[in-house]
């Protein structure tokens, strides 16, 4: 039974880890890491990492980025595994998380979940094989009508994993209202559809000569990240140093 | 058996409507009305409608906007049913067809499609009973990568009919990732996808607390048209002079 | 502000209703009924209805069949509107039910779904306009895999919806396989997808000549049948003695 | 330019080859085969191949089974490639062009189409990664009411690579309605739509705890069959002998 140290334990994301580590058997939380550290958890909960002295086989972490230094010196200074899931780190910080990766195992994505990054594999597939032979690509998310930015997250990250795999100088073109013309070889459609309480939906169109490809993924809850950061954790905690991403994960079980 | 007058019988949708009406036993086309008078076709040919002698139920119309008048004469002094399916009248040939409706049967929809126009029915039913318990209207249209203007007409007549069945004042939206905010409920966002050898897709979503109801039309080829305009024909020629449209038509059937 | 008595108040939709009525204000809850009287509610709780004493403009129940009887006589006697959420009647109680809206309103439907019966509204539409022009329907119902029945009763109602709206005998297919012939204009075929956490989804399909039509609902939560009751219970308040569906709500709002 | 010799140039497959092939600058045809020698062909035709002089690169076959005899000897004498695209095959034949590749290059694939083929490779390593993850797999195929066999050959191929792919015994299930349990993590659902005029439509899920991830194609027009074919006779063309397939050209575009 491998041993989990939760950062954020007591936020939204930390409840859902809790609570679909309870229904493994192969993974429990020995500590938790949150400045509210009420009594409602199963395991003792510390204002900070410095302050935990049990042992562990890996951390997870679901806080925000201000936690980051404390973490990467806390993970360092005990060669523990850390699988970093707060989204919102600024470029000096990723600087410093990669760097640390090279002391001990750190896993980092900009989405946590398998479905998602599955998706951007299959789409990067898709696109090296029909790319050359007249495919247009298009990408369709839809989100709840609370969401303010558009497009998504994710919708960028597929975008910039296929015009990568393309090979090709891709543009993103958002609006063709605003235009006249035919669509270029060179260019991602990408729509942002926002109504009623859409958990999130990303669907991605690979159209050509009298056939259309479709990869779509539908979320029905935030717990798919929680699947996801747990399945890294187990992967991570038999890793040694370096840098690791769910495309990683993928590989290996593919 | 029916008698029709095809006019634009050399053209695209002509050719269609020829095809179609060959494999019903209900109509039979006894006149063609085309500048291109060639030896192709199993009915005689006439370069203007003065010059037909023989006597018809209904006249269908798939050519230009510049034969608008002769054929408004030529139905008006042989009192003959006219199905005008030819698009981009301007406002006075609209008027004038409106004004021609007072002395004989007149057929006009922008979209001769028994499916799309069923379409913007059932969405108008869905936006008056959907629309006041906080359902978002989105729509996705698709077509083949060498379509100029975007979103297509017929989205544009989707938006149209629901705006006017909530009663509200709509605004149409294309483009979410210019701004940075919530979804205001007065707005339709319209979506265009382009790619490959798509023919037609037009999709309406009803996004609400929890659920989501879609309406969904795809077409495999223009021939939808052609089945749209006979079966107008064979509804037009039993009626009273009067302007009608598939709307008419739809309720006829309901 | 409408007063409701919730009969099933403790059980899960029970507590659903609780949770979105609160959200609402115009209408509220003053008395709940459930052999758990627990005291976790705003409102008294009483183990039967015939304890209740304070006046209500409406009572909702979800409960289970059993409860019929004693509600419909407490219904009698304090004239009070009934929404009979509980599925299961046998059909002796839908009998019974019948009879007892003949001297108060009474709101009774198989689902309380706004989305879905409105998909059946707009099936029965579209059955009735296509039916006759050599148009398919094809109904597809996905939903989890801990689900031992199949088709869902769901998707029966549409099915029967559409048969009775086409005016013709029609017969439902569940399985091809077994069999090497052509598709009979007279089958319905009924497809039942199973598979992970899917709470509920039903898609109707018209598929005719060169073009399909599609009528789709997803459901996210059980939340839409908790949305529907309280809907009915404002539509049945204002209404005299009579037996009401989700047909009526929805007529009434188009 | 490559040179290309069509057997059953004058069937209907050959007929769309010939239109396709016109529309390339790398590859053209040479000379035909099919006892339909009738001339409105740009090349000339020779009802069976031992007739044929001129050189070519590279042969395509789209006639029937009974002439893979002959095709095996002329590919063998002349050292000629050949793309056997037609289907039907019995073992013996299967066999008999296994052998043959032991001397020439041999393209042979149950289905020519670059969008299914690729399909399956995506769903092969969707399948890998998420079937010990609790994901279920279901498929949806949907064709036009005249097909009179079900499942589609297609949809049985997609199934044929998840089984093989997922490493475990799984078997097939057409019909839920006949049963009253619970799905196994063994079952891949297949379901068969048919309706209208729906060229053919293929749709695999993977569903899983609180995600659905899907891959979908859609053909317009048997058109997408002669793409593959054309595509195959290039790949083929400067391939030493063997026998490939469709993964083999897939792999080597990823």
């Amino acid at each position: 039974m491998l041993k989990m140290i939760l950062s954020g334990c007591s936020g939204t994301m930390g409840k859902v880890i809790d609570h679909c580590t309870a229904e493994r058997n192969d993974i429990e939380i020995v500590a938790g890491i949150d400045l509210h550290t009420g009594s409602d958890h199963s395991f003792p909960v510390y204002p900070s990492p410095e302050q935990i002295s049990c042992s562990a086989d890996v951390l997870v972490d679901f806080s925000n980025p201000a936690l980051l230094n404390p973490l990467l010196e806390f993970g360092k200074k005990t060669k523990l595994p850390l699988v970093l899931c707060t989204t919102g780190y600024d470029k000096s910080q990723v600087k410093a998380l990669q760097e640390a990766s090279g002391e001990i195992p750190i896993f980092y994505s900009r989405n946590m979940s398998m479905g998602i990054n599955l998706l951007i594999e299959l789409a990067k597939k898709a696109e090296r094989v029909l790319g050359s032979s007249g495919f247009d690509v298009e990408i369709v998310e839809a989100h709840h009508n609370q969401k303010i930015d558009a497009p998504s997250g994710t919708a960028l990250m597929i975008a910039d994993s296929i015009a990568e795999a393309s090979g090709k100088q891709m543009h993103y073109l958002y609006d063709r209202h605003s235009q006249r013309k035919k669509r270029s070889v060179r260019e991602i459609g990408i729509h942002s559809i926002r109504g009623g309480t859409i958990v999130g939906e990303h669907r991605v169109l690979f159209a050509g000569p009298h056939e259309v490809l479709t990869i779509s993924h539908s979320a029905q809850s935030k717990e798919i990240f929680a699947h996801g950061a747990i399945n890294a954790a187990v992967f991570l905690a038999r890793k040694e140093k370096g840098l690791y991403s769910m495309a990683d994960l993928i590989q290996e079980e593919d």
